[in-house]
């Protein structure tokens, strides 16, 4: 891995988050880009530690994921879990086998007192993954958010139901007492440009700034703010929903909201640049692995 | 479950113990037996808790033993090691997926505080398996052995090193301070007949008796060592050779000596009925489920 400084820095989420990071790692080279993943909706199924958005990241890099449904291993299989769930093991939340081949690896290093960011560092290194990864924290940040059904944490509210209930608050379990992951604030430091990735603001971005020192460190820099949302709406995801539940305007005014005071710049797709005038423009649907070098350079581009 | 006393109680190891125990709840109703089973050869492998005896145990009588191997669930797959290895994770313990669900499970349990003889209760129920199972101890016993190579721990020595090295003394590491698990020596006082399954008398048999309390309880019971050899040799496993290098008798009569004032009959397989006069004789190759029954059914005769 190169030791030069790494231009590029992006806080981002999963899904969304990945395949940005994947889109400048193509057009960038993947030894100039850093990426600080949120760490709020990390959970524990059957006693291993799930880390939903670095996986993604890291399976997107790796190319490993399943670019079908957004998440998890493609070819996947679930034995593990179905045999798990015949002797009362919980089944909600997914785990797939080649999954979990990483999940036990990775839960046995934390049991023994190994740093998130460091069991990260090597994983994405046995992956040959050359983007630098660092969780926002290795200390538990844990993502809760208000609905009208009461306080759900994250999971609960995203996966067991489907982020159907309207979302009116946020709060993030642990922020306060967290510190930022070895080599975060460094990364900030040194970057030319920090982009917070076109995830989801509230439960993706929100806990990666939550972390006492990070928004700090974002203070004097070029921070571009990448668009989630393409015509309004999100490219996956209840972005667009949350921002009209949690009081701002909808679409991407109520983006430039939510980010007042933290991005120096938004950056939006064309669908969307009439919507604010001012807004950088590039195309940001890279859903498909083969447009995300194009999407990059547009992105890279565009900040000049 | 019936709340009868369990007339029939068997010592037992992995793969010969298995179809031995499921020879008898088939000829005598599951219902009516109780398996005693060898918590030496248990280890982690990848964090989690395996107990391989148990688990040879628990398949076989749930239906789910690849019986062709005489190990693991059949028809399995190894989509999490094969990860876990490309990660750094060993591989030279085979998990596969199915079975890897149930040890996710069961070490949750362990860790929350679970003792295993629960654990075992729980998961056997959930298999529909009536035989009652039962650790010789929850606490831990490690089987480790004396070999030119110097002392090895079973696992290494039975799968790292294909039991390859000849074995001149064995040592039950933690048996000094376990004690038998709830159930078991009041399963022993209940029965009309403890058998030794067919198992190694060495690794499989011997960790159980070294348990305080669990050879004392045999006394004055009708204690029927079954052999594990068929023409002086061992069905599967090393049971043969270690009887040699460990100072006895070649074939079945090495057997008698290690079972002196332990067991109070031998049955032998009608091969070897000539070695042994005084020996009860039953045919005892039963590696097909189909002949099960039927050997079962000639053993309850032979003791009868």
């Amino acid at each position: 891995m190169s030791i030069q400084p790494r231009p590029y820095v992006v806080l981002c989420g999963g899904l969304g988050g990945s395949r940005f990071v994947d889109a400048l790692a193509r057009a960038a080279g993947p030894d100039r880009v850093t990426a600080i993943v949120n760490v709020g909706d990390d959970v524990e199924i059957l006693g291993l530690h799930v880390s939903p958005d670095l996986d993604t990241v890291l399976y997107t890099l790796a190319g490993l994921l399943d670019e079908e449904r957004g998440w998890g291993i493609r070819d996947e299989t679930t034995n593990a879990l179905e045999l798990a769930g015949r002797l009362g093991g919980e089944t909600w939340f997914t785990l797939g086998d080649r999954d979990i081949g990483l999940h036990l690896v990775r839960s046995r290093l934390l049991r023994e007192g190994v740093p998130l960011s460091e069991a990260t560092r090597r994983l994405a290194e046995r992956l040959g993954v050359e983007v630098q990864l660092l969780p926002a924290s290795d200390d538990p940040v844990r993502t809760f958010l208000t609905t009208p059904a009461g306080e759900l944490d994250f999971q609960t509210w995203f996966v067991a139901r489907r982020h159907a209930d309207p979302v009116t608050a946020l709060r993030y379990e642990g922020a306060e007492a967290a510190r930022p992951a070895p080599a975060v604030l460094e990364a900030i430091e040194v970057a030319e440009v920090v982009f917070l990735a076109p995830s989801n603001p509230f439960v993706s971005i929100g806990p990666i700034l939550a972390v006492p020192g990070i928004a700090e460190a974002l203070g004097g820099k070029r921070v571009v703010a990448v668009s989630p949302l393409v015509g309004g709406k999100a490219v996956r995801g209840p972005a667009a929903e949350m921002l009209v539940t949690l009081g701002h305007e909808p679409g991407v005014r109520g983006l430039a909201q939510v980010y007042d005071g933290v991005a120096t710049d938004l950056l939006v797709d064309p669908a969307d640049a009439g919507e604010l005038p001012g807004a950088l423009v590039a195309p940001i649907v890279m859903v498909a692995p083969e447009s995300r070098a194009e999407v990059g350079r547009a992105v890279l581009e565009a900040v000049r």
